[in-house]
């Protein structure tokens, strides 16, 4: 078997723990299944690096990330020791220089997991990933005087908005309930959310079978709490689609929960496996972070990596172990078990 | 008595319906308590109006409320009639007309309705109610065609964005907890936002009593349902407040109990008051609208009016009156009563 390359980046905090997790338990999953081959090579980027150069990362980063099949990124930001900001650009960076239009944050509620909400919710969650509001394009003029005006535009191209959409039918389609709900605040902004309302319309003509809606985003932000079983897939703008995906954590039970995928769907780049939550400084090293984030980002990387759908059974198994641990209680404090990272980690090694 | 003039814009759907509530509470205030007196001009804009006349106002509608001590607004829109988004250029252009730029949503949870999630809330997000995100300045480049670029550019300006976080600090400042958030996404969108949190440092200085504190509109989404007793008073920007106090409605278990004033805090022009909620063209007319949040909003309004608070032990009063109805159940399905709008107004009326 020729192995699948994969950089790990784990960057911060928690994101050093959940990733020595991530990478157990596949290979677990390599030596149970033969299936697949996977070659590591660690890049010990991040607080520590910056310590000592004054930068998060080495300036040519990405073309060394360029060599691999796929990147695995635990957590990055320390905001005690680097600006937050510094820590984002290296992350929207990424997703910018691979194309990584499509993030790809799956949220669902487990047996066993206690939810701030009465809910069952099994939905995908699709943002853009590489433009709009996060484009930061702008300025500041007169800055700092009474006069100042800022500016931050958005940037949205049709190509761009398309592809994501497109992206998100298809994910739609293969789904038992193959509903899609798009996300925008077209009624107050007027230029780009329009184009994204025009181009679901044309889209949605392709793809007859999916059940299509839109919301606004202070509606689907309330509906997240007020019936969150009622998502299937829903796609939105990088913003609206950041703001969603930390709100499907919360209603999940714990962002330690969730995965994430930014895809480059064409392959021409490595795509980016992450769980969704942050670095969290203050626990880290203590053996109370939450692998499954982590966990579940392994098995979609592994799905990804496999084209040929080969690996899949391996992918499913991690998954099916991580839901009988967490219906037994075999988890972290966060999700109301009493075990440490390590722990649960080996049961669910010992699952799969 | 010098009588407040009232402009009232019950507007479509159960607008109409609970604006009737309003005019009724307010009406048995004013008689019970002889401290203020109001009179009521009715304007029948909107759908119907649309519908015989292709626009939802006069030309000159804002001209006309202009001369009124301040404005009650129902609810506005039907989807199946009239686009939304001329709906909300009334609305938006309103607030930007009169400089209402303090957009104050209160948002408590109260005894007797049940909430999704299990939790005492009382808190007040301020909005930024007149540029940002909402200037709906941009254009759409190639429209149509594959190189279609859209641009929508948030405009923030120094004195727009001082003037509501120093406003927020000054009704922080008036509370028992003391504490203020302000919501911004400065690690992305390195203009305005950044402007945001560098006029907070700034006036923060100036409010030493009140704890002061940001986050990310990611992290506070989430936190609205993980941690929402952690909130006293929000400031956001237009965009982020408006996400924000819809969250804050499904929170507190129902949008239709969250009252809103639209303020022109220097009372140059009129202020508008309205419930949170939407014109639920579906129930309209059935009795089933909850009137509390436009009742809640009449107090508001005559708190606001009555400049030396001679009106505000009416306004105390209809507050615990409504909480009385409410912890009693004798309130609408929504939230658990079984009483129509009628009926509950009605009880409203008798305990004040
Ligand atoms: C760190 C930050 C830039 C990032 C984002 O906003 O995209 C994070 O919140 C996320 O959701 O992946
Ligand atoms: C109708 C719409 C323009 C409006 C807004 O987005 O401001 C509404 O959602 C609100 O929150 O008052």
């Amino acid at each position: 078997l020729e192995p699948y390359r994969v950089a790990l980046y784990p960057g911060d905090g928690i994101g050093v723990d959940v990733t020595e997790s991530a990478v157990k338990v596949l290979e677990t999953a390599e030596s149970t299944f033969g299936t697949f081959s996977l070659e590591f090579t660690n890049f010990n980027w991040g607080c520590n690096y910056y310590e000592r150069h004054g930068i998060l990362t080495p300036p040519d980063y990405a073309q060394t990330l360029s060599k691999f099949d796929s990147i695995f990124l635990g957590a990055t930001g320390w905001p005690a020791k680097v600006p937050d900001h510094l820590t984002a650009d290296v992350l929207l960076g990424l997703r910018r220089q691979f194309d990584q239009y499509a993030n790809v944050r799956p949220a669902r509620t487990f047996p066993g997991v206690k939810t701030p909400l009465d809910c069952d919710v099994d939905m995908v969650i699709i943002r853009e990933n590489s433009e709009g509001e996060y484009a930061n394009v702008g300025g500041r003029f007169a800055q700092g005087t009474p006069n100042e005006v800022a500016m931050q535009t958005a940037v949205h191209t049709r190509r761009g908005v398309e592809r994501v959409i497109r992206y998100s039918f298809e994910v739609a389609e293969k789904r038992q309930r193959q509903k899609l709900t798009m996300i925008t605040k077209s009624n107050a902004q007027r230029y780009a959310m329009v184009m994204w309302d025009d181009i679901f319309e044309e889209l949605s003509m392709e793809f007859p079978h999916v059940q299509a809606g839109r919301q606004h985003i202070d509606a689907a932000a309330m509906n997240f709490v007020l019936k969150p079983e009622s998502f299937d897939v829903v796609v939105a703008s990088n913003l609206f689609g950041d703001i969603l995906s930390d709100l499907s954590g919360a209603i999940t039970g714990s962002l330690g929960l969730n995965p994430s995928a930014n895809l480059n769907p064409e392959r021409r780049f490595p795509s980016l496996f992450e769980p969704v939550h942050g670095s969290a400084p203050d626990i880290a090293g203590t053996g109370k972070a939450n692998p499954t984030g982590a966990i579940l980002s392994a098995a979609l990387m592994i799905d990804w990596l496999s084209v040929d759908g080969s690996a899949s059974i391996a992918g499913d198994a991690i998954r099916a172990a991580v839901a009988e641990c967490l219906a037994r209680g075999e988890s972290t404090p966060d999700v109301g078990g009493n075990l440490t990272t390590a722990q649960m980690t080996q049961s669910v090694m010992t699952r799969i």
